[in-house]
């Protein structure tokens, strides 16, 4: 997710529609990306860790973005 | 997400990526959208129904994609 600092158009514009959509009670919308990877084998420290580096160097931004690796079973 | 038999080019970008990067033991890749509300008040039920609808008609195309719901505290 873009870091709470950095302006999100996309979470603006969908805010700024909730009234027209008859949506209240929602005071900020933020955008961002999710990716699923399946994973070959247990998801221990060392795939863990290839897991994060692929995290901050090809599927997020850490300049303007936050991420978060959670494990999730199928 | 998009739904799991509907073609994931962005997904399938990354997974062919991933060799040269040197990272092994990732099978699949799935790219998605993410949305963090901030809601006023208790996520109580008739909230969530709210979020649902939301959810159904403006933050996802059920046509072509699943949405997950999940209730995180700050």
């Amino acid at each position: 997710m873009l870091k709470p600092e950095i302006l999100d158009p996309q979470g603006q514009a969908v805010l700024t529609a909730l009234p027209r959509l008859g949506v209240a009670g929602i005071s900020g919308v933020r955008q961002g990306k999710r990716f699923e990877l399946d994973l070959d084998g247990e998801a221990d420290a060392e795939a863990l860790a290839r897991i994060e580096h692929l995290a901050s160097t090809l599927l997020a931004n850490p300049v303007i973005e936050d991420y978060v690796v959670r494990v999730e079973a199928d």
